[in-house]
């Protein structure tokens, strides 16, 4: 049976039709690369793809990542300017024995070569921004907190299991600065014999935990996946919380290689879409009287963003 | 009491000189940087630092990556280059919230305005074995083997836990290309409640298991550091089995939080160098009679290497 889950509402149409497609059939591969890359085209989206919001030197880079669950090879680019789809490049890299993970300028010959359309993503509505918080000596300030990443997870009727993410990362972040969304282990993680994961949030202080294989190494004990982000979110909330840290901004996704979903969150919400043998939905993970709980929601009741 | 484990016979002179320093009272961060930096500082070695093998068009682009184990934090630099000491960038992005891995021009930016020596890390030795190499028509070879990396984990008296790694990558590698060496839980991983792993050889390779953070994983288990990195390898060679795929170059270093060390290699030889109570020494990891086996070696019987 096919199952998808992909992050916040932004990606909820594009996940749907991916889901569509594949009850329809579709690969893995084809259903997670249009779900990730609807989101990267479209500029209402200000954290992922075309009208990303800009680094402190007003360029857009961004990041993807890829697994494939079958295989367990991966591609990724990192801080890539003017592709179109960086997810796209990070398909196409997977399957590499080597250079598979690849950044900055070499990255983008990689895509020029490869064909993937160029295109200046900045938008005049992400310039706009990028002025006003120069304007406001941004640099002294704390970077944006809406650093919001397209994740999705497919598994097809073959039971393929496939994990693509993107992001333009922090606004306001520094030249070349990258988070956790093309790195292999932090970002997203898939082994076709236990299950995915993927994060969205501060990439730095998911890098810290390897939050995406830690999720997976519980799968392969036999955890669900809605079990296994759940321990792997609190185990690392508990460890941060000994450090005198708190958390802000992680939340994670997870399927397991019967096609379960799961979610777990640090926010007070987060919304996710999923489709599995039972249908499709909207969800919102939050915390109700101290835990956790994932709840069926409309589509229309949850704020775009952007 | 103060442990110390250093790959390859290229870091010897210097992971000892570090111990000495360790038992003395030097801080662990203050070893790790010191044993890294020398190998990167030496040109004799031609797969870290200044020497190191360029990539295809002829530029050395570096890797290096650092965490605490005390603060969980990390530091890492991605295909920089002219940057006389990647560690030492790493190192002092370690502390950063946000920004600190960076790659390319935006890392280089970094290292120049920290102050850290700009070089240009060619040497004629290098350039020669690139144009040789080049002369070859190399893009359809495969690419250098020896893809070396220095790393370092140090636990100083008080218990502090630090691993540092730098690499120049892969000779003949595409330009952009970034190996497990800055990947923190591929590279590099360090939890001072529980232990620190790091890995050297094909770096795709590594960053598929995310080897050093398994390794630590088992070791918050409670497994010793040799247990835990051997379990880490088998496992992962058992899965890559399970592709049909063999794990041809691929080497683990760990130590736990008591200041046990270990070592795993799925080649027929893998040297390292380590200090803890009972003294220092050379050693090789090896297989007899099919079982890892760890030997005291003198340092004048194991090859240099380059």
């Amino acid at each position: 049976m096919a199952s998808i889950i992909g992050t916040w509402r932004m990606s909820y149409d594009s996940v749907l039709e991916a889901y569509n497609r594949l009850t329809a059939g579709a690969s893995a591969m084809d259903a997670v690369e249009y779900a990730v890359a609807e989101v990267e085209r479209n500029p209402q989206f200000v954290s992922v793809g075309y009208g990303g919001l800009p680094a402190r030197d007003g360029e857009v880079y961004m990041d993807a990542g890829w697994m494939d669950g079958t295989t367990l090879r991966c591609g990724a680019v990192m801080s890539v300017r003017h592709v179109s789809s960086p997810v796209k490049a990070a398909r196409m890299l997977c399957g590499r024995e080597k250079n598979w993970l690849l950044c900055g300028t070499g990255a983008e010959a990689f895509a020029i070569r490869s064909g993937i359309p160029i295109r200046d993503m900045r938008t005049d509505r992400s310039q706009m921004k990028w002025r006003a918080r120069i304007a406001e000596e941004a640099e002294t300030a704390g970077a944006y907190d809406g650093h919001d990443t397209v994740c999705v997870i497919a598994r097809d009727n073959q039971g393929h299991m496939i994990v693509g993410t993107s992001t333009s990362g922090l606004f306001m972040k520094e030249p070349g600065r990258v988070g956790d969304t093309p790195i292999v282990g932090s970002g997203y993680y898939c082994d076709g014999e236990a299950g995915a994961a993927a994060a969205t949030g501060l990439g730095e202080d998911i890098m810290r935990g390897c939050l995406s294989y830690e999720t997976v190494a519980l799968m392969r004990t036999g955890m669900d996946a809605q079990t296994a982000v759940q321990s792997a979110m609190k185990a690392y909330m508990d460890r941060r919380s000994r450090l005198s840290e708190t958390v802000d901004n992680i939340s994670l996704i997870a399927m397991d290689n019967r096609g379960n979903i799961g979610a777990a969150t640090s926010l007070e919400s987060f919304p996710f879409s999923a489709g599995t043998d039972s249908g499709f939905s909207m969800y919102e993970a939050m915390y109700l009287d101290g835990s956790l709980t994932i709840l069926p929601r409309r589509a229309e009741d949850i704020p775009l963003g952007d």
